[in-house]
């Protein structure tokens, strides 16, 4: 993509409103714009990585098994009536009554309306264990929405639901999405810690939220720091729910069951949360299947979430220094920024319209900035934006057949024959494809 | 994918309340679940036509120059209340107050708030032309919502922004986009017809709509037959908008302008529209440009959209039969059914995990039908469902080596070796791609 036909409007100054690093960096690098409070357009380069986020998201619950659906936006209030949230859930509910009066409201999750769907269709054991999945807008009145998207009222989760028989069925497919989950965030490029948690107004026996670490984070965590190297592929899911992790008001030094040789403390924010509830959305809508000796008994159910809009804010806040974001390759807008340091000289133009090709038929994704700009410009928005890796053609520099190629979470940078460069961004970009 | 692995609940019988054939078909064939008047769940199956229409929608508006972007469900009324579109809207604008008693709507299109966008980044001519756009759910609360996905009240929306610095720069956008929706429409399979159409309450001076051809249409359309068999890439736009094309009441049969023999009468469904309406917007909300003479003036604007949950109806309405669904080719959710008449049967198996291994790994989406159910419902399921392609493998035939192919909008079957069948299928199927 060529920046001069693109829309990245990067500002030189942070945002007044904007209090931590990922909104001031995404409001700065043009990924974002509030439309009103809480409430988010993504411009060009968010919604790349969004979508980027998403995809991986969406390949770690294909792998588990989940199916993807999607449930629209707005709910009829009868079922939240029925499961006694629209009571219950308080003013982060976005209720309202459409023209003909009827109550409805703008789900915050969908417990009611995906329990209404597994009851229209399945009533036997024979169709169980079901894992359905969507990836979809949703909205919670926050009273002080803020932290840019890592708090806002209309977010973009990944939510899951699972069906099975009884509760020991229930529990490989709780086990199933843990594993997910934490393959998800290491594909991510992050570090994700489980902790047990509250089962809060969703109910249940059983839950765990994942965190992941950035210095930057909201909440304190102690952990054993193996789970700092854990490969998911190779350790049972019991084995992993066993690691010791707590957040610091649940931490008590004096009764830590692990070493203090062995204990870690890093700060944290958490991007997903899953939840065993057993038969409490089942029993009040009615969703029953038939046991082998022809039995109706109540689905076992879990629900399990993924903060996908957040997460561009956890990466951000995991991933950045003070000249900008950088980008997991994984999740990044671009892989390559080609900065053309000349766009006025013939040279320099030649030089960078060959590189430019010869990636575009690589297909990889590269970001060519064109634009004819200061170069102090040039260069502090494209350390700004955070693409890995920043292939920089000068006019002196190529009087010697040399480009600079820079690694930006380094930030350090070598001179190389275009051809070398190219060659080592291929061999790097595709290895990690 | 496994049929017994997946989730697509099929019906027997014609939902009582569905009045069209598309809005059956997709009830029976278990592609969407009303959950409330003209609000759907898209099941596993409904999802993936979803998807591929967006993609192919996506792609053309990529090839034209247009920009991806994501703007949120719900606005603050502030901007409507600028347009004046706040009062005019009427009912079909859903309206609420936040928890801070803000007013709030879930946008039915988006004019303003891309109007907004624009004028707070862009203020020289030197960055237009720009065309922006974005794939989002929309909600119109229709007095009476019928038809399924034909019109329904939260709806998928490809709307896009064009923005230029007069009206002679503006028309060439306006043409641009003209011709990427006859594109668009002839990729999805379907045969477009373009008319002249009122502007409506998007205001402004020209205006067209695009219907494509279907039987079972909700309007008559008299036109040029020729629009026919029309190629957008070899034809200027101002030459294809001039072709005749009505629809009935505004035909005049003793002032047609072409020769009776050229006329064509046909049934059609409208599937977007396109608008330009100079400064309505950017007049009312600020949005200007400096010209090369450093004057401030208004940008010149067009809107354009395409329904894209409504195209799922709409290529049913155009292919379809008794037996069920007909998808072109590159919409269909899967492009074969592999069809194990016999799952018990150790040689039906083995053959069917083969021909299933081959097509995956050609990255061919497969459906395949291993169900232990009656070989009746698993034919009919198949036709219902309307992959292009059935594989049928039976017990007696697999004795000579033999499989059955059907192309499902023929309905006319071959017996053929597994080899060659699979050769047959991956050669047609590559040449789609």
């Amino acid at each position: 993509m060529k920046f001069s036909n693109y829309f990245i409007p990067t500002l030189k100054n942070n945002p007044a409103d904007a209090e931590i690093v990922s909104h001031q960096l995404m409001i700065r690098a043009g990924m974002i714009k509030q439309s009103s409070a809480g409430i988010y357009s993504w411009l060009p380069l968010g919604l790349r990585v969004l979508k980027k986020i998403e995809e991986i998201v969406r390949q770690e619950q294909n792998n588990s098994g989940a199916i993807e659906i999607l449930m629209p936006t707005i709910q009829s209030a009868d079922l939240w009536v029925k499961s006694g949230r629209y009571e219950d859930y308080g003013k982060e509910l976005l209720r309202f009554k459409d023209r003909g009066g009827r109550e409805m409201l703008y789900g915050p999750t969908n417990e009611e309306l995906i329990t209404e769907i597994f009851q229209s269709y399945v009533n036997s054991y024979k169709d169980l264990p079901l894992n359905l999945y969507h990836i979809q807008w949703k909205f919670r009145d926050e009273l002080r929405p803020r932290f840019g998207v890592m708090r806002g009222r209309e977010f973009l989760m990944k939510d899951n639901y699972s069906f099975d028989l009884n509760e020991e069925d229930a529990k490989i497919s709780y086990n199933n999405m843990f594993t997910a989950y934490i393959k998800t965030f290491l594909k991510l490029g992050l570090t994700p810690i489980s902790l047990r948690a509250d089962t809060g107004p969703i109910g249940g026996n059983l839950s765990h939220e994942f965190q992941v670490l950035a210095s930057t984070g909201e909440s304190t965590l102690y952990y054993d720091k193996e789970l700092e190297s854990i490969n998911p592929e190779n350790i049972e899911p019991e084995k992993l729910q066993s690691y010791y992790a707590a957040v610091d008001d649940l931490h008590d030094k004096d009764n830590c069951p692990i070493d203090e040789k062995n204990l870690k403390i890093s700060k944290g924010i958490e991007v997903g949360h899953i939840f065993y509830f057993g038969t409490k959305y089942s029993e009040k809508l009615n969703a029953n299947v038939q046991n082998n000796n022809g039995e109706k008994i109540p689905v076992h159910m879990g629900s399990y979430g993924i903060g996908v809009s957040r997460l561009v804010g956890a990466i951000i806040e995991a991933f950045h220094d003070d000249k900008g974001i950088i980008w997991p390759i994984q999740v990044a807008p671009f892989k390559i920024s080609l900065i053309n340091l000349m766009p006025d000289d013939k040279n320099c133009k030649l030089e960078c319209d060959k590189l430019y090709e010869i990636f575009i038929n690589e297909n990889i994704d590269i970001l060519y900035d064109d634009r004819v700009c200061s170069i102090g410009k040039k260069l502090s928005d494209n350390d700004l934006i955070g693409t890995p890796y920043h292939l920089i053609v000068g006019k002196r520099d190529l009087i010697n057949n040399l480009v600079e190629l820079k690694e930006r979470k380094t930030n350090i940078s070598k001179k190389l024959t275009p051809e070398e460069a190219c060659n080592f961004l291929i061999k790097q970009i595709n290895s990690k494809k």
